[in-house]
């Protein structure tokens, strides 16, 4: 099996990508290509090179703030499209990428196609909370869906839960602006009573609750679940930056929290999106795991993990059975 | 000059209510009516009663999860009901409530309706952020609506930002999912086209960058604001509570992160939405100011002083001349 890695995608790109690929390649059991140019990549591996790091040649990149439709057409030998077009001819069996989302987006849902029953694809993302994680999807993948396909979405996390994340019967709740069943806009009203057909729905949950309340899956439209995950990120990096401003100026002083700060590491951790392994791009004919655009090698060596947990558990092939039997379940 | 202050509303009424208009009273230079249950507002007051708190008798009150259409129809002489009809009345100029926030909206809806003008009222919530505050509407008053109402709550943000925060000029963004004029969902890009003839739209905003970049005010609809807002307050008290847990356990440790904890007050009072005095609910025949359902009496004290200089600046004359004269300015 052979994982694609788009090499120069990402603010820190290639140098973190090809850095995190050095940090997995002793613990992973298939073959990484990176994906970009050769010299650029090549500078960046030790010698002797691990035996399942592969490089295949792209003379193009797509830059991060590029028009994603455009970018795809244009710009076909990007590392992005040729890591992508791998997938669709069978030499690669996912894609791990941190360039360009709605690039990234654009070429698998173009050249992969969605799995039968499946109207859009959504991008599943983790969020810490207390004493766990949930999966929060479309993160940014569809504007523009209907009722129906927030169905789907949940259908598609649950399956992301259950195969990759380990969880047993994973729960699902709808992002909403109230908790009882009649809040929220029509839309949100609207799925919630379409959702509440399936036994694993648990009903609405509120942005305040989404850090605190055991849930696994929580489902909404691509819009509101971007606005929460850049929202998120904002938050906390105010804070953090507030708790910065707190600190005494003085290093002499400063050193006296020294035992705090070593004290507040799980904390960082547990805010750190670099722990969480990608986002993964669902509903697709293959898999595209999204990192964030900044990503460090930890970061990208997370993604690789997951990908390989996902592709030896079979998420795609399960999410086809799932689909293919209706959505009945 | 009276402000009806809906005494019975909020999860720590009346006690925290009544408390914030005893500490007002000094500075007060209007008359607060408590409106609710006497005996129960009289047991609060200190002797002698400060002589601008007057009490007005209500029977009933209206529950924080009760059904809001259904509650005010139901509790015509609930606090909240009665201090929304003396301002109809013309017996009181504004009215300050911790309670239902639904309730409150829909009955000053019903009882006062719209601005000529206006067709959609918004509630304009204050957040910080580095170096300031901002303001963001609608935060939960009108779901589901149009491009066009916007535009209109642009023009009502931006007039609370003039009269009640002293801002000049205020620059108004739009909240999406990418920084570029062609990116979100459609009703993102027809509200981008119809701002950008205005000329104090400055574009886009990203969740990501609410809290650090300069700016006034912040649209979007309902759904999204509100999400926002309970979001940002779910990751506060998600990080608070893991710096809490990241403390020793020992009490006597404690004791060596007290200098710190200290340190931390203006992090704290920056976090706190009992600093930043209620939101405006706009675009009606009156003024409501919406406080958090937690509200304390400091929370209380503060969106009565900003009640007081929205009814001294005249904020909803304002509103009422912008909109006579069309939305052309």
């Amino acid at each position: 099996v052979n994982i694609a890695l788009d090499a120069m995608g990402g603010d820190r790109a290639p140098r973190e990508i090809v850095l995190g690929a050095v940090m997995a390649a002793p613990e992973y059991h298939h073959t990484i290509t990176l994906v970009g140019d050769p010299s650029q990549i090549e500078a960046l591996l030790p010698k002797p090179v691990p035996r399942n790091l592969v490089i295949h040649p792209a003379t193009q990149c797509i830059a991060m703030d590029e028009k994603p439709v455009e970018a795809i057409r244009k710009k076909r030998d990007s590392s992005l499209v040729v890591a992508i077009e791998m997938v669709k001819d069978g030499i690669a069996q996912a894609v791990v990428t941190a360039g360009n989302t709605g690039a990234a987006t654009a070429a698998a849902l173009l050249s992969w196609r969605q799995l039968p029953g499946v109207h859009r694809p959504a991008i599943a993302s983790t969020f810490p909370r207390h004493g766990g994680f949930f999966v929060l999807l479309d993160a940014g993948a569809s504007p523009d869906v209907d009722p129906e396909h927030l169905v789907e979405f949940a259908l598609m996390g649950r399956a992301y839960s259950e195969r990759v994340l380990g969880r047993t019967d994973p729960r699902v709740r709808l992002l909403n602006i109230g908790e009882e069943p009649g809040k929220g806009s029509a839309f949100a009203r609207n799925t919630y009573a379409l959702m509440s057909h399936y036994p694993w729905f648990d009903g609405n949950i509120e942005g305040k609750d989404l850090f605190r309340e055991p849930c696994d899956v929580v489902v909404c439209d691509a819009f509101v679940g971007n606005i929460v995950l850049k929202t998120t990120e904002g938050v906390a990096e105010f804070i953090m930056s507030l708790f910065r401003e707190a600190l005494p100026k003085s290093k002499l002083l400063r050193l006296a929290f020294l035992p705090l700060l070593r004290t507040l590491a799980p904390l960082r951790k547990k805010m750190d999106y670099a722990e969480y392994g990608g986002s993964p791009l669902l509903g697709l004919n293959g898999l595209c795991m999204i990192c964030h655009g900044r990503s460090n090698a930890k970061a990208i060596y997370n993604a690789l993990m997951s990908t390989q947990v996902a592709v030896d558990n079979k998420l795609i092939e399960s999410l086809r059975q799932h689909f293919a039997h209706g959505q009945a379940k």
